[in-house]
């Protein structure tokens, strides 16, 4: 029998929300709080994994400065599992917004997000971002699929 | 404090590795058998993502047709958190062989994959591989990354 956890999954609900809400609007300490400090990420650009809160720091400061005003996201298909002090979701996420470059960005892309519950607090101790690329050849990105 | 649950980790390990193997040998029921029939996975090739066993068994099934031999896979900086019905892995894996297109493949991927206990089996229930993109323009994913 699987067991629900239903505080649990209130509780990542709630933590994502509030994730969504510091990268909308850019609000860098908000976001980093987020993370354990030792934290592995796997980013949308290079390298393709990094290690602990202060690289996602140094990441997300560089990246809230290439947008001009609030960065847009919209999340959909959201898929939530918890259980004691473990949790995972996943997600289909929308970033969209004007950047500093003069272009516009839009696009959607996969996020797999891992908690753990360290001193009483969930954190996120594994994140990754991804859009697939096309297998036509042009190993380029797909960063034009729609769900 | 956060308890470490060896046990479930060990069992996690092992179903890595049985997955590892089921892939090198090109063993389509064994590799599908890791997977819970609803499963969510988001793959190195378009759509974003897609649901179920089945999906996963027909695209393991082309895959397979397109090497020519065994299936190199070596799995790396493999970290395993598990605790009670739940438990998810993060890695870097090198994937390399020959194509029957008579192309060489020799990539790194990161991939993440949760796992839940359903009906005293571990399953997994979101598989997430991918690459990362080029940030200069170009949207060219990178395939050329080494860890």
């Amino acid at each position: 029998m699987v067991l629900t956890h239903q505080q649990e999954e209130t509780e990542i609900r709630a933590q994502i929300d509030a994730w969504g809400a510091a990268l909308r609007a850019k609000e860098l300490e908000k976001i980093v709080s987020h993370y354990a400090p030792d934290a592995v990420s796997a980013d949308l650009a290079p390298p393709l994994s990094k290690r602990g809160a202060e690289a996602l720091r140094r990441n997300f400061k560089e990246w809230f400065r290439s947008w001009i005003g609030p960065i847009g996201i919209e999340m959909r298909d959201v898929v939530v599992t918890a259980g004691g002090d473990l949790a995972f979701a996943h997600m289909l996420n929308r970033i969209h917004g004007m950047r500093t470059s003069g272009e516009a960005t839009d696009l959607w892309v996969r996020a797999t997000v891992c908690f753990r519950k360290i001193g009483g607090e969930w954190k996120v101790v594994h994140e990754h971002v991804s859009v697939p690329f096309y297998m036509d050849g042009s190993f380029r990105a797909a960063v034009d699929l729609k769900p």
